[in-house]
Formats: structure tokens, C-alpha cells, sequence
């Protein structure tokens, strides 16, 4: 018999008992940011569950870490830590516990309706660093910009290739994104191109969320990686592919990204997705000893990009990936980042990269959807090759049980005009 | 008649009253971090000072910016308090003014000398990037990777290229650097290189601190990006060419640098190099009117890099430099950071990238003293190509004027061996 709440939740909800995804959140718009979890249409206050003494584990009675305005300090506990959380209040939400349940004026202090809160980053960042991990993806882009021939560059299969991207720049899901300015390759001997981005982009991705970190000069083993992650977030990495374009060589992106990357409010954790994991695909060639694990895990999950086009109400499915399709794995991610000593730390963020699948109806972006502008992708009688001023792109990302999900919400944000 | 403190300051000391670094320190191994500005051979103690009323002007006075374990605060208040905080301490270090001067008690408390005191790093870096603003620099690594005739790319003179670097491992001088693993070029059909760096660099850098930052979706006028520049330090960007040139195509720098960046801890503020500013090189083809500076500034500031070699007692000079070989002046670096709306905070980093100047005595790493690794440099009778294990780096800057010298100290790190 599956576990279930005494709080209602439909069997489309992305918030069961079986996810309590965690989150930052303000009650009113005066009150201070308080961390809670997911349950059905309500958030529960973490801040009085923690004063209120409910947390009676030997990891949690008597920490402040639900007592701060970020998860880090939860986050740097670890894993015994968090599986303590989520026992208790799977346990004090569930249809079976009075403590809660039958508590009306705990229930009305702790439980927030959805739809009234603020959600906040869950998280302070410290350093965000993109991976490059799905293959499709990196394939697609290096048959547009070198040809088929030189499609993906030999070290790509070597190891999880990565860039370090900005931590400014991070908002939470509906904050709006400015389309932003900047140069663009020169035509013939003209100067460069200025101006707004012509070329504005969405990129489909997950990001892990980093738990307890390392020293500095201290590597992380990759079979003990998994112990670092606390859980993963649906991910928009803007992406300016004009300014790109231009810039990249020979440094890496960097204008072209940090106008803005957006994060879903809700961090799933690594146990509530523990029933949807599965192999990840066969590395060929066989990793490098630091990179080979004993067990090579991914995470079906259903990925999916909807754009409600500037104007219009009714938004219009323009993508359907999975994470499962990554090559790279984010123990292995993980493992890589510190191999030369890097020091992670709690509230660091890992971006898969965008998760782009075989068929052409799972590409992660539009610069694959509609290759470089070269074709338009229809939407709702209107078309696109890039996105417009007032158009919303909206991601959302589920697991599917046997009669629940475990699901991200959703990630949104709506471009705007340059100033 | 040149401004005299009552604390005996050598010619030499690169801490006169004309300069007045920030930074931060602990007096005893266990006295709780705080701000401090270095006079010859001592620190005085802000927090000391800041108690004592003596910040009395209208930005300072009751601000609690001199109590904190950084200096962000402080930054963030921007030019007008910087201002106000030097004529303060200015006055009261003078050999005509008696408050700090004949009062002991005073003296003793907030006078330590430096050979005492524990630096810290000065800020919290929220964002650290580096640029590639040396166009010796830059010619000199196109040449070797690429060849003389595209040595380097349209795109370096149009914008100031940059990537984002890592925060975490950045640390202060005198920290000891490990020795990178990582994986380098496999030769023929093997497997990859893995194992320690066998081409491990300095890079000698300096670094802009940021001071008030600017709103997401905000730029910053190129005209007015003097305002936001606290000052700057001296910066080792320690570099893995082997790690380096085996990942960066096609998202740059990730493994080869993220070990370990090193910086002096004094900042040097850019009122006190104002005496040393000097034009900046002439720009062509001219830069887009939003790069295009009213006033082009440099700073005439000489660098010396030392290297102790391991297992001797005395340092050989490796390389001579300048700040002012810079190609593109430090507010067009921000300006161009901030054209497509990203937001910088208080205490963000902007690297200079290395400092080559025309000469070959003059590059600033090993990669161009050498020609990676093609010839041998010669150091007080052994010969290096690449850092070795024990090897000592040491940066040191300053600027001459008249009777004085306005200088930054010593950055450096000595390498220890891989785990």
C-alpha cells in the first residue's frame, strides 16, 4: 500500500508525500525567507516544524539549519541528515500521524498554500559550473559550427567537458529575462554587430545541487560522489548564440550565458528520485580509473519546454527530452570537477548542459530545433526561429510512479525588450 | 613638501602614508578577522579605529563597515566613503597630527607589526573572471598554438575576451599550491595522459576589485566604471598547461586553472595609483562607442616575478613587466562585463589575465619564457622549463614616485607535491 498524506494531492501532482522536495519561501511578502517543502498544493514551513521541536532525530534536534533564509547549512550536513529530514516528515505528513493532522493551529501556522508564497533561490551559490554532458547535444552543435566530420571533439568522450559559468546572474523560476546586448560578428569589413541579441535562445537543463564540498587539493573519489549531491533543479541556461558566436573562441562562453540562467524553486533530492533510476548508456571509450564507477546511475526523467508566444494564452509544446540521456553521469560530473583539487562547496551548482535526445523532437534548444534559424518551428499559427520580446518559455520535469509523480513544477521566465 | 607619517617609513616600504592598502588580518592566531591598512612595517587595526570615533566624517561615522570579517561592506559604500577613509587615516597617521600619534594606549592597541599578523584574503568573491587583455600575451600563445598568421583572432581587438574563473579556490598569498592531476593529450592511439601536471605555470596577473555593483539588466557606462573599482591586487593565475590545452576546446579553461589562483592581500586603491596613471595604449581598430572612454586610463605600475627554486635559499628573477602593457584598460573590461546586463556585487574579481610586455624578458609566464617548454631557463645555476615540486613563486609590484613607493607587497605560493 503506497504511503499517503492526510493532505489531499491529486494523482497528477508533482508534490506527493513520495517527493517533499525542498525550497526557500516567504509566507507574506513581508515575512523573512524560511526554508519548506512541496506538499500537494501547500508548502510546509520547515522554520515552525523546527521550532515547534518535531525535528527529534539525532542529526536535526537542535539545528538552526531550518532557521536560515538558504538550504546551505542544511545542505552541508549530509546525507544522514537529510534522510533524517525526509523520514520525519514523511512520517508527520502522512494519513496515519496525529502529531501534525490533528493539530489544528500547528496546521495553520505550517501549512502555506502554494499559491499565496514567494518562492525564493533555494540556495546561495558559490560557483555554478555547465557540463556538456548530452552527447546529442554536443554532436548537433558541432555538425552546425565544424561539419559532420569533426562533429565532437576527441577529449569529449575523454572526460565531462565543463566551463565555469557566472553565480550573479541566477534567478528563480518567473523572474523575467532582459534580452541583452551585445556584439555579434562583423559582416564582410564592417564592424562588429551591436545591439540586442538576435539570436536569444532557451537551453534545456538539470542541475545538481552540491551537499557537503571538499578541501581544497582533496578530490572526491567518483563511488562516493553520490554522498555530495543533495538533489537536482530544472535548469534555463539563456543563451545569447549571436554574442556566442562571436566571443567564444578561444575562451569559452561568457556574455553570451551570464545575462541570466534560470532555476526551478523546488530541489528534488537524490532519495525521492532513487526509484526512477536507471543505467546510464555504455561509455565507449571505457572511462579513465578515476572516472569508472561501480554503478553508473541516471534518472528517467521526463523533461518537457513549452513557449506561450508573446500575446497569445495558450502555450505550445516545443520540445520532450529526458535526463536519462546524458552520457556523463553527475557522479562523474562531480568526481571530474575536483580531480585536480578544485574545492567544492555546499550550494554549488553542476548544469548538466542541455539535454538534448536522438530525435529532432527532443532537442534541448532552439538553436538545434530550428538549426541555427535555418528552419522555423510552429506555434499556435505563429512561427519562431529565436525567441521574441514577451515570449515565455516554460519548463517542466516529472518522474512517473505506479499512481504519483515526482516532479520539478516548473521553470519559467518571460523575455522583455532590451533597455 | 611630501606628506609624512609619524611611523618611520623606509624608501623602500611599499606602504607609505601616500598609500594606505586594505586588507584583512588577524593580530593573534585566534582574534576574529578585521580590517586593517598597512603603514611600513605595521597594520593598523580599523576596527580599532572605528571604535574609537575616530571615522567621523558623514559616510563613516556609526557605519559598522570596519567590524566585519571582510571587506565587502566597505566596498559597497563606494568612492565617496573611499575617499573619506583615506583623508581620515591620511590625517591621522600624519607626522603633524597628535590624536593617534600621542596617545599610547591608542597606539598600542591598533598598531601591530606586520611581521604578526595572519593575512586573510580581503573579500568574499562572489564572481571572479579573467580576462586576456595583454596582447603580447595573447600573440604569443596564438603563435604557438595556432601559427603566426592567425595568431590572433578578429574578435581580441574588438572586445575585451574573458572567461569566468573559479571562486572557491582562490587563496592568499603564502598559501601553498598542490600539483594538479588531470588528464593531458594521449599520444597516438593510447588512452589519455593522467597523472600529475608535468607543465605547471604561474601566470602574473593583477585583479580589479569591485566595488558598488550594478542592478541585473542594469549596464555600466564605460565613462563611469572608474566609480565601481575599488582598487586592485596582485593575482597568480597557477595554470596546468598540459590539464589546460588537452580541455579547453571548444569552453576554455576549466581543470587547467581551478586549482588554485593566488592573491597579495593588500588592495592597492586606485586613489592611491592615481599619481601613476599614464594613457593607455592607442586602441585600433577603435573600440564600439560603448568601450569608446572619454579619459583612456592605465597605471604605471612595475611586476617582477621571483622564483625561489626548490631546496635553495635564495630567488632568481624570472620575468620584469608592467601594468601598463595592458591593451584594454579595466573599465572597459567591467563596461564590456556588464553590456548584456549581468550584475556585478561588491568584492567580484576581474583578472587582468597575464602581463606579457613586448620583450621576451618581459612574459609573464613559462609558457612564453620558454616556449612550452622548448628552451630551459636558467635559475641560479638549475634550469626549468615548468614549475617543480618545492619551487616558490613570487610576485612583487609596485609604483615609483617621488621619494616613495606606492607598492603591493609580495603574492606567492610555494608548489607541493601531488597527493
Amino acid at each position: 500500500m503506497a504511503l499517503k498524506s492526510f493532505i489531499e494531492v491529486g494523482p497528477d501532482s508533482h508534490f506527493p508525500i513520495q517527493n517533499l522536495p525542498f525550497g526557500i519561501f516567504k509566507p507574506e511578502p513581508t515575512s523573512p525567507p524560511r526554508p519548506g517543502v512541496a506538499i500537494g498544493d501547500y508548502v510546509l514551513d520547515l522554520s515552525t516544524i523546527s521550532v515547534s521541536g518535531l525535528f527529534d532525530g539525532p542529526f536535526l534536534s537542535g539545528s538552526d539549519c531550518f532557521l536560515q533564509p538558504n538550504l546551505n547549512k542544511f545542505l552541508a550536513l549530509g546525507r544522514p541528515a537529510w534522510k533524517e529530514a525526509r523520514a520525519t516528515l514523511q512520517n508527520l505528513l502522512s494519513a496515519d500521524e496525529a502529531k501534525l493532522r490533528d493539530n489544528p493551529s500547528l496546521r495553520e501556522k505550517s501549512l502555506v498554500p502554494m499559491s499565496k508564497v514567494e518562492m525564493l533561490l533555494p540556495i546561495a551559490i558559490g560557483d555554478y559550473t555547465d557540463f556538456f554532458s548530452s552527447m546529442h547535444h554536443a554532436r548537433n552543435c558541432g555538425i552546425m559550427f565544424r561539419g559532420p566530420e569533426n562533429a565532437i571533439n576527441p577529449n569529449w568522450f575523454q572526460l565531462p567537458i565543463a566551463y565555469h559559468g557566472r553565480s550573479s546572474s541566477i534567478v528563480v523560476s518567473g523572474t523575467d529575462i532582459i534580452r541583452p546586448r551585445g556584439q555579434g560578428h562583423p559582416s564582410g569589413n564592417s564592424p562588429p554587430y551591436f545591439g540586442p541579441s538576435r539570436k536569444l535562445d532557451f537551453e534545456l537543463e538539470m542541475a545538481a545541487v552540491v551537499g557537503p564540498g571538499n578541501e581544497l587539493g582533496k578530490p572526491v573519489d567518483v563511488n562516493e560522489a553520490g554522498d555530495h549531491i543533495f538533489g537536482l533543479v530544472l535548469m534555463n541556461d539563456w543563451s545569447a548564440r549571436d554574442i556566442q558566436a562571436w566571443e567564444y573562441v578561444p575562451l569559452g562562453p561568457f556574455l553570451g550565458k551570464s545575462f541570466g540562467t534560470t532555476l526551478s524553486p523546488w530541489i528534488v533530492t537524490l532519495d525521492a528520485l532513487e526509484p526512477f533510476a536507471c543505467d546510464a548508456p555504455k561509455q565507449d571509450p571505457q572511462p579513465l580509473p578515476y572516472l569508472a564507477e561501480k554503478i553508473s546511475k541516471n534518472y528517467d526523467i521526463s523533461l518537457e519546454v513549452q513557449i506561450k508566444p508573446a500575446g497569445q494564452e495558450d502555450s505550445c509544446v516545443v520540445t520532450r527530452s529526458n535526463f536519462n540521456h546524458l552520457y556523463w553521469t553527475v557522479t562523474q560530473q562531480l568526481a571530474h570537477h575536483t580531480i585536480n583539487g578544485c574545492n567544492l562547496r555546499p550550494g554549488d551548482l553542476l548544469g548538466s548542459g542541455t539535454i538534448s535526445g536522438p530525435e529532432p523532437e527532443s532537442y534541448g534548444c532552439l538553436l538545434e530545433l530550428t538549426w541555427n534559424g535555418q528552419k522555423s518551428l510552429s506555434l499556435n499559427g505563429t512561427t519562431r526561429k529565436f525567441l521574441e520580446d514577451g515570449d515565455e518559455v516554460v519548463f517542466s520535469g516529472c518522474s512517473k510512479g505506479d499512481g504519483y509523480k515526482v516532479g520539478f513544477g516548473t521553470c519559467s521566465g518571460k523575455i522583455l525588450p532590451s533597455p
